[in-house]
Order: structure tokens, then sequence, then C-alpha cells
């Protein structure tokens, strides 16, 4: 029998993300040794105990990390830098530090400052997710045909970057590795401003006179419900989302708003020709996504 | 046997919405007599042919629907004034006029200057579709278990309300009567204001650099391609639909410009508390879609 990737696995936060982990390496016997669930909520250790979703549950991160060989941090990006602070000095020598953050030059850099030398860190994002959150909305084939985009620094140490993505791969991830600037900016258009607008549409939604309120449920099949799916996602992991990538955000933000404006002034003067080709212009982009397998 | 509830039924313009309800009527043998698709490209004409998608099929409006009992037109909305000038005075007596047009105001105000004494309009609107076109595109269950919006004026013959009522609940939907003016705000914030939405982003998306524009399609998994999705639906009649509610958008529109600017106002200056309260009454919203089963 050939030994495991990782002999003893920590995820940190085990929430959606941490437990579709958990459930895809148990899918692949021989992957991961021992996996141990860290959480501080007591319903979700219940869960996790109830499942079998982990060999081990608990809420004392420090014993759980310190005979860890990797530590994968899985939660709300405000929760990383206080629980890489705990966990970076308990790290064994050549343990590697991860994690799943949607923003990753924050999160590269509050875990440098807490990962010991003799330790490595490989920060991580998972493309993939639902709108449901908690280790019971887990789905064991989360990542089958996504993307891991992984951001080490040039000066990494290479074998625990490859011990990150083999373990990303054999969830049936496809792995990429990026500047962590870069992968900001890439996200803010891809999945931060939509998640944005889609809470921005329904919050106006949300404020309308009571009358037209129960009727935008109702109607919603037209197109408004893809945006209550979207809205529906965790608001603390959104928050910190924003709060984490401002500046990508932000830009982003200032390049959709003159857009708007310009298809608001074509609607008031009744420009059908610029609307139009606007149109067909986005239309063709899906292609794209279909082509890419990713729709 | 009994007599069905319409004997002889004209669809012009046989796109996603006509021929998914002669799909519908279809799975239902005894609803309508005889089916008459109407369509202009020869194209269409030939997949109405080669999949037995009505009785008989024409680019000969005229010739069409001078013997029917109802005519239903389903092109974009900017055909149906024209096409309407030709089918009103043609019209039998005691024939009902309807359309699926996703702006009501426009349409009744176009087909009641068409429409003879001697015969009856029924506007309505199917709250249903997909991002695809083309009669290759409908679906048989389109309807089922989502709302059909009818807009008569009170002074409309409730027999020929009824006939229409009958035929949408038929194929599956459900039925509602609204003013029109009415149908017209809900639909903006519902339907209208989404899909701009989505076109924008998609389009500020396709003129990013092109080392970022890849990725954004390689990475879409994370809340774009939902975007991208309804962004492929049909450019005329989005064009269409925004050229003829134009009141009610652009006030939609503003009043999503204000909040989207306070939420732009919060990420500038971190404020976490704003976002968080915001994103969860977004999220609360989500829950009325599912338990009005639109989800």
């Amino acid at each position: 029998m050939t030994s495991p990737l990782i002999n003893r696995l920590v995820i940190a936060g085990f929430g959606l993300i941490g437990s579709s982990l958990a459930r895809a390496i148990r899918n692949h016997p021989g992957l991961v040794g021992h996996i141990t669930a860290v959480d501080r909520d007591p319903a979700a250790l219940k869960v996790i105990r109830e499942l079998s979703l982990a060999d081990d549950a608990t809420d004392d991160v420090a014993a759980a990390v310190k005979d860890a060989d990797v530590v994968i941090i899985a939660t709300p990006i405000s929760a990383v830098e206080p629980l890489g602070a705990v966990i970076g000095p308990l790290l064994k020598p050549g343990a590697i530090l991860s994690d799943v953050g949607s923003v990753k030059s924050s999160v590269l850099r509050d875990l440098a400052n807490v990962t010991p030398a003799h330790a490595h860190l490989v920060p991580g994002h998972p493309i993939a997710g639902t709108e449901n959150s908690g280790p019971q909305s887990g789905l064991a084939n989360l990542f089958e045909g996504r993307w891991t985009i992984l951001t080490p620094t040039p000066d990494t140490d290479r074998a625990a970057v490859e011990t990150i993505a083999g373990l990303w791969r054999a969830v049936g991830s496809n792995v990429v590795e990026m500047d962590a600037a870069h992968h900001d900016k890439v996200l803010a258009i891809t999945s931060h401003l939509p998640h944005l607008i889609a809470y921005t549409i329904v919050g106006t939604a949300v404020d309308l006179e009571d009358s037209l309120r129960s009727e935008v449920i109702k109607f919603s099949a037209s197109g408004f419900r893809d945006f209550t799916r979207i809205a529906a996602s965790d608001p603390t992991m959104w928050r910190d989302i924003f709060l984490n990538n401002r500046e990508a955000v932000l830009e982003m933000l200032q390049r959709l708003t003159e857009d708007l404006s310009a298809l608001q002034r074509a609607i008031r003067w009744g420009e059908g020709d610029v609307l139009f080709d606007r149109f067909s212009r986005a239309r063709a982009i899906r292609r794209g996504v279909i082509e890419a397998k990713q729709a």
C-alpha cells in the first residue's frame, strides 16, 4: 500500500467548503491518512460527528494542529488572521499552512507574518461553491471540473506547493498558480462584483412598497430569482471579501457604473442601435463560457 | 367528444415562446382543434415542418388569420404593431387577439388601435423563458407552475378573457389579471433591470484587457456565469423591451443606482456593519422565492 499524500490534515472552519473537501477526500481512500475537523460552533461539531465527516472533530485548534502535516483554514476571511496567529507558532517543521479564501493578497500578507521559517505557506482558492452554508451543505463533487488557484510566492517551497496542488487535483479540480494581486483583480469582476450587484438589486426590491414587493417574489422566474440565489450567500463571508478586496472591487465597480450610465442614456433617448449592439456583444461571451466547460 | 377550447389558433412569430406553447398544446389533445404557425423566417418554417410543431406553417399571415378564432402574436415587441396592423382588419367577428410580450402598456395601446369592435383584445405575458431562441428551443413544460399575467381593460369581453386564461391554465400556468401599467412596473424590477445589469456586467468584462478577459471566462463559475446565461438572451427582444418600458425601467434603475452608491461608500470606508446588514436583508428574500415555489 502506498503512503497517503498527506498523513494528518486539519481543516479549520468546517462550513460549505471545508466539509465539501472532507467529503471529497473520503471518496478517495488512501489520499489522506487522518482528517481533523476544527470548528468553534458546537452545532457544527454535532453535525460533523453525526454525519462522520471527519476522523476527529474538536473546537481546540491548538491541540489539533500541533501534529498536523497540512492545515487548511476554511473560515470567513476575518477569522483567518486571528486563527493564523494561533496556528502559526504551533506548526511542526515541514508543515504546510493553506487556506481557501476568496481574496488572496490580504490572506497572503496576514499568514506570511505568522508562518514560522520551518513551515510553508501555500494560499489557495477553489473556485466553487453554492449559496448554502454550514457542514451539512457540503458536496463531495463540488470541486470536480472547477479551478483551484494557488498563490504561493516565488520563493515558496515547490514540494509544499505540489502537495497542496495534488490534494486539489485528487478531488477533481484543475489547479493553476497566479500572483495574489492578479487573482484579486480577476475575482473582483468574476465573483465579487456579481455578488455585490445581486445583493443590491435584491435589496432594492426589499425596499419597494409592500404592494410591489410581494409580486416581485411571485413573478421572480423572469430573471430576478437568479439574483436572489446569488444574494442568499453567507453575509459574513461576503462582508469580509469586500473589506479585504476593496481596491480591485472599487475599480471594477467604477467601470461598471460608467457602462451602466451609457445604457441608461441609450434607454432614455431611445437609441435602439446602441442597446442592440451592447446586448449582442455580451451574448457572445456566453459561448466562451460554454466552450470552457464552466457553464 | 367535447369540443376544443379553441377551434382554430394562429401563433404569429414562432420562436421560443410560440413554439413552447404549441408543444404544450400538443400534449393536451382536444384543447385546440388546429394550430397554424406563422413566421417570416424560412429557416424557422423549415424547423416547424420538420419537427411537426404545428398543423400548418406559413409566412402568409393574412391568409392564416382570416378564419382564426384566436391569434396570439409572439414576436419581439417591435413587430407587434406592424403585425397587428395587418391582422386586426382581417379578424372575423368574435375572434380574440392576444400576445405574449414582456411589456404591456405599449402593446395594449398599439393593438387596441387596430382591433375592430367585433373582435376582442386580451394582452398576455407568460412569465417563463430560457436564454435560448428559435422554434427548435421550445419546451413543452415551459409554462408549468409559472404565472401568466393578462392585462385586459375593465370593458374587455369576459368570455374572451376566460378563453385565453383557460388556454394558459391548460398548459400548466397560473393566471392572474393585472393593470398593464402595474405589470410594467413589476416586470421592470423582476426582469428588465436584472437583464440590463447582466448585459452591463458581461459587457464590462468584454472590455477588459485581453489578459484579464480570458481568465474571466475560465473562472466564471464564481458568480459571473449566471450573468452570462442571462446576457445570452435575444438582443432584439431585449432592445424592444427597454425601448417600450422606458419610464418604469429608468425609475427602478435610479433606485438601484442609489443603493449601489451606498454600498460602494460602505466598501470604501470599510463599514462592515452596513455591508453585513444589507447582505442579510437581501438573503431573507430568497426564502420567499423558495416558499412561492418559483426557485
